[in-house]
């Protein structure tokens, strides 16, 4: 058990856990381009199951930095995710967070339909009139309905970032979009994820451009 | 690999996941009393770790419920915690949750100071006159000031939830906490945990108050 405080300059401590990622993957094998991605992955769980577990359809990551440049939204299935997420960042590029979660008409539409609040999100996210990309890290049936709507020809978004986590409905609704030919995705495969994985493989994209410019 | 989709109604999809953590652990012996909280990390993060990573201060559970029940404020150290944390429930006992890593005064407190704007929230939570529960789920360098402050005898918190995630400082400022030994305190040792994690434990303690009543 380490019980010395290291002596890491507060600026340094991020550089100094990718530091540290990097030594502990050793060998591991990872996609080039798709490295900053899976290294804030395990930087936000201390988790090296995300060395494996993350699956990205090819050229996701560039694809996904060109929507962005080109001004995509970012839609969200939690206020945690869209919280977590450098709007910031976005914004240099025009770009936006939006969560419907939490609004009334939701929680209406929801009622209405029989469906879950993540649901009607979704399907008042796909009309709006911009480059989508869709940050899942909760709701199956977020990720469920975006497969169908993409299916239905209803929707085709510039990426989806499949990371919802728990024990119902998740592994088989992530395989879904693992299933889909022609839209791009970064997929959490199994259980685990979350908001903080999503909004954090936002941010890597985020960071990535900011390397490129 | 699981391709059906179960059919579960969205209002039970919770209960469902709470039933398959608790057939999945077995034999595994939690703390008594402690069950909902642990069952909740796994929930939040599909990783079954924290059933064993979690540890509670005795009566931890207890005291907190009752600084609930007083009214306490919760502290959080990022605004993805704050936003995780159901504040209509805290709010029927009098609570509010707090974070002070984006104000200004604090960025120029942490500039002046040569520290972390956790440290510098730390400092500026610590004046509150309130109960205080902090919920600590990114910066081990937070955990460290309200070890520190405790120390000096210039903070008596009512909970310390000690679950920052990382590789710098993480394991050993969790540590200082376990050290402790008239703070209540719930830590995930090792570098695990996270702002969902801090969230989750602290919604844990509002439900359990609920089934109470």
């Amino acid at each position: 058990m380490k019980t010395e405080l290291e002596n890491v300059l507060p600026q340094d401590i991020e550089k100094r856990s990718f530091e540290i990622i990097t030594e502990e993957l050793g060998e591991v094998s990872l996609i080039p381009g798709t490295e900053p991605i899976v290294k804030r992955c395990i930087h936000t769980s201390a988790d090296f199951e995300y060395a494996k577990s993350l699956k990205f359809s090819e050229d996701a990551v560039q694809r996904a930095m060109d929507a962005i440049r080109d001004g995509a939204w970012i839609v969200t299935d939690t206020q945690m995710g869209k919280s977590g997420i450098n709007k910031k960042k976005l914004a240099q590029y025009g770009g936006e967070v939006c969560c419907f979660m939490s609004d009334e008409e939701t929680a209406n539409m929801a009622k209405e339909q029989g469906t879950t609040r993540a649901v009607a999100s979704m399907e008042r996210a796909a009309k709006l009139d911009k480059k989508l990309i869709f940050a899942i890290g909760n709701a199956p049936t977020a990720l469920i309905r975006l497969y169908e709507m993409i299916q239905e020809g209803r929707l085709k978004p510039e990426l989806i970032i499949g990371v919802p986590v728990g024990f119902v409905n998740v592994v088989q609704s992530k395989e879904l979009i693992l299933s889909l030919n022609d839209t791009p995705y970064i997929v959490a495969r199994g259980r685990k994820g979350g908001s903080n994985i999503a909004a954090c493989i936002c941010n890597a994209l985020l960071y990535m451009m900011d390397e490129k410019k």
